[in-house]
């Protein structure tokens, strides 16, 4: 379970009868639709040029906790119901475990009886459960003005410049870009990347930055519940995502404190910070600064090159490659999720920020 | 709470009657005394060259749950008092909210009523309760061989090169080195630049790295509770933690597959990976490789060079210098806390993992 | 939620789409079946002579984490969806809300969002959910040789005279019953009544026993977890639940300590009680006895006969009677939920002492 | 854990250093002090005429949280040190388990290494910081007018006769009672039972009843989180409890709908019931008329009189008698713990009302 208030919990397996996300502790009234969910869902689906070539629909069904068209405060469920499913590839590949992939892990801990086709519970597809609690999460946050916004930083070797602003205009600029990049030169080299490790059959990682502007001054509950802790235990729910840094995050490692400290000044009458290398938070709750991260994606590790592994019928080597076209970079597809996520943990800490909102008069309206 | 069944809870200011720790779930029979635990906070204590000159003895009082010096399977409350205290500074700063620091964020969520002196919770203080939950942590993980080693391999510009080993000579080098660095050239060259950083009143930044070896294979409750995230997010309480990577983490990003998915082969009869670039995760459960993660310190925010703030009571830009000697480098101090924390987190992992353990032959036992 | 390790949370509507379960932390290799969970399901289902004429077929779908016939450690969702549906009196009550009802309350805390359709989410329908839980639970205690058993003892006037036995025979007198008691005489009367009130457009309260043996000692988690408490707690979810005693419960409050202790014997070389007024539980622990608890349920609120209320549109008093035939009495039905949750709260408790059961030759071996 | 926002963890011995508890989620200032609490504790203090005699002085300490005198959102631990202690009779019972006491399963429980003195974590001393917990929920209660009574209604054989008022009236015949009944009468023969059992070396059961008024309407988080669950579970938590019921409770399986169903009617403008059968829950929510419950307790297990049990040791049976002076009846000294256990409970359910009731505009403004 991702949350203490807004709570999301995850089901559903790659090749089973579908996946899906139940949502409980969400407040009634949020205007929520299969339509709008199938919106949101279209944004991660496979299909668009450099994600894998499965065809879904991705029908979202609301199975609970919305009544014309509104959240009535019961538990949600929303499920996606798999098809276009032919999982003879797993059968063959079964005692031979993918490198990087959970293949091995699983068998070992669920005792063999877990369900390996298309990589089970493991695959990206479980995700589409986080993007539609996402989407719930997000009609509660726009209540407040909160805005994320997603984007890629690097895919391989191609890193781009981007400066984040809160703008239709920026939105957009990620939207146009088949990579989500919204930097436009360094979108066009990492569409040429991919293009090239796709005929090669091979894949690359990417880096995938959030920023979210409007949030209020106090989200996070340290010392244990940080801001930045259970964002970060809720983006390891992604696949393949291995890395996570705050604000400069891994920069200040090798930075002096008088080089990356934020200095405090005014700007339009508010406090905020010169620069934003905490991005946005200070121990664990968030500042009023623009909130910023940074995850890493590995490569795809499904990809068609040759890769070495042991049959464990035999306790041989073998060699495995994946078949078909596969999507040569997770980074890409993880854009939408990474934001959901991110929408989960903050409609969260916005409840929990609301339970002390209206005491603070009445606890010093005593006086 | 940090975890489902070995539960750790934080409590405690800087400048308070004491820090402590709260651990519930743990299972009886572990020997724990208050020399134990005072002999693990005595690394963390400040006193040592490069952390800061507070000189508290750290006394552990335990204040239940040890009967004759063994767990015994109820609440354990370790307590830290306070010693050494001169709080006249914070009165000074109190209304200049230090740069990077948490003054400002808490005292909007708080409305004015936390505790600032010595920075209250947000205090590395407040860690020695971790330490002290980590020492049992460790009591439990001993009695299934694993081991947890944690070291600096960065410091400002000064990057070390390790390559960890389940060896006590690896451990001594480590205990060996001012700074925790078990490269002994590094140590040397993060030596003199700490000595710089001190005398011209600044600080700096730096990363820790831990490996663990002989973690069971099985670890790890996805698709929430990665093992992985459990770890990222406990990771956050630690006051300064950044950023995190697991296995070759944000490299990954720059990567192909061919390059960085880790082939399995047979090592010695066992199934292992030829490399490790999953540091030993694979879809949020330990793989039976050891586990490998760096975390990012940012420098020390209090530094006695001029930083600029805001007096909050005049609106009018202000200067802040922190007062007398400080800890030039958080990450130094912090070895021992990442290795607490690591050993809290695999300490309920593990005793999840057990809950299932002794099932397998009963529920297969039946047909 | 329900449960700490084996996890349960219910979601669905009277009159939505259908009602469900998500069980989470269920260990792999149990076997399951869509058949299994309608045998049990079909024990509570609407068609029996005492409870309501709703005809349902309820089936239930599972729509993840079983494969093959197994468990696989992965999330477990369970659907049934609704049919037989007419809705049309709700619309004529909305705004008259039923005595004894969650109407009301349900209306001011949603807002009037919440879905009043057949009671919505407090219709007796979502516990559906909670009996397919116990199933799946069922299987994991029949590898420990639990058995628990659930049985009426009282129908308004009736009271029932049952000694509860570990056997065959105890057990098929209750599913003999039609009214699940297993005191022949009594269950006559009980029939007699039931025929009497639902001529009278009339409903009757009733009790329902649970008896569980060879519970291992040491189940519970005081002193906040105990298993007591968490008994409580679940049983609580059922609608129209109004109390639960242990043991002599009520009873204990009118006794001398010297009548109603339980001594302390030897019996077939186990440590036992002479009596079981403490109901199996010491401390928040089960303690080797069997396990006994009874439960309270309200009469139906929904009856023929006309009710005072209010039109909250007008605020004027109204009438409301109940429409059709109605279930004379919810204890009967509830018998096989009371069975379901007894089994959740227990799998999750043996889970939890099955953490520890291997660790004691491990703490303790090392010395 | 005992709650979601307002969360309470209990720790400590009877015999050890002290017993206490640790507060989460308890928002800033609240006025808090040492004397207060102090104040809470002397009312369940043994030393009253029919309590035990042992004579300790319950100073609380404030560990964390508290900051002149307001606390200060971090975590609060509170602390009450142990004195006054002979554990000599232990030694000498330890192992022959007492009759309905915690001894034997507690003992298989943790392997012998609980602490047996005084009970360990099972003697009522634990309850101590259930009231210091209870005293600071009550602080945030009162400034929404939230108001709690418990009483004794019942002690063995004697049944008062009580109708809960919200004056202060009511309040102080509660408190002049030494027995803590508000039925004049009833208290007298309570007390002379008392006497009678006490010279004969035996104990007595008795019933606490509590009325809450001035409940908001939609306090509880159905399905799950139900209100009345909630308030059974950490009811479990007192020593000695068995039983607990809502409303009519018990009686309600007795009687017909027609009786005990509440009609709703209009009084002073609001939405009232006519009756309150349902002890102000409808469905696992506050239904703004008078919370009211009712809680049994077992006669004091320990008692004068010899009682049969086993020599662990030997195998053989033993006799075993209670040493000194003891607690005729544990529910006198209950009521201040049960009005405890309330308060924490009503004050987590307050703080996740109030996350939801400022969001209502926000979501209905948008349209």
């Amino acid at each position: 379970m991702i949350g203490r208030l807004f709570r999301v919990s995850l089901f559903g397996e790659s090749h089973g009868r579908g996946v899906g996300v139940l949502i409980e502790g969400c407040p009634p009234g949020l205007r929520i639709t299969e339509d709008y969910l199938a919106g949101e869902l279209a944004r991660r689906r496979p299909g668009a040029r450099y994600t894998s070539p499965r065809r879904e629909e991705d029908r979202p069904e609301i199975l609970s906790g919305v009544f014309r068209g509104r959240t009535t405060g019961a538990p949600i469920v929303v499920f996606i119901a798999n098809r276009d499913i032919d999982s003879s590839f797993y059968e063959e590949i079964r005692h031979t475990p993918r490198p990087s992939h959970a293949d091995y892990a699983a068998r070992v801990k669920y005792w063999g009886f877990n369900d390996y086709r298309g990589g089970g519970i493991f695959s990206g597809r479980i995700t589409a459960g986080l993007v539609a609690a996402g989407a719930v999460a997000k009609a509660l946050l726009v209540t407040h003005g909160i805005r994320i916004y997603s984007y890629i930083t690097r895919i391989g070797p191609v890193e781009a410049r981007v400066q984040a602003q809160d703008t239709e205009d920026f939105r957009r600029r990620i939207e146009e870009s088949p990579v989500r990049c919204p930097d436009p030169e360094a979108s066009n080299l990492m569409e040429e990347q991919l293009k090239r490790v796709l005929e090669e059959g091979d894949s690359l990682g990417g880096i995938v930055e959030t920023t979210v502007f409007n949030l209020p001054v106090g989200l996070g509950d340290p010392p244990i519940d940080t801001l930045d802790g259970d964002l970060a235990k809720a983006l390891f729910v992604i696949p393949g995502l291995k890395a996570v840094e705050f604000g400069a995050g891994f920069r200040l490692a090798s930075a002096r404190g008088s080089e990356v400290n934020d200095p405090w000044i005014l700007r339009d009458g508010r406090l905020a910070t010169e620069t934003n290398n905490s991005g946005g938070i200070n121990g664990g709750i968030s500042n009023g600064m623009p909130l910023v991260f940074r995850v890493a994606f590995k490569p795809t590790s499904t990809i068609r090159k040759p890769q070495k592994t042991v049959d464990l019928r035999t306790g041989r080597p073998a060699t495995i490659r994946g078949k078909g076209r596969h999507d040569p970079c997770i980074a890409v597809r993880a854009v939408p999720i990474v934001e959901a996520v991110t929408s989960i943990v903050l409609a969260d800490h916005l409840l929990r920020w609301k339970s002390w909102e209206t005491l603070r008069s009445r606890i010093l309206g005593e006086e």
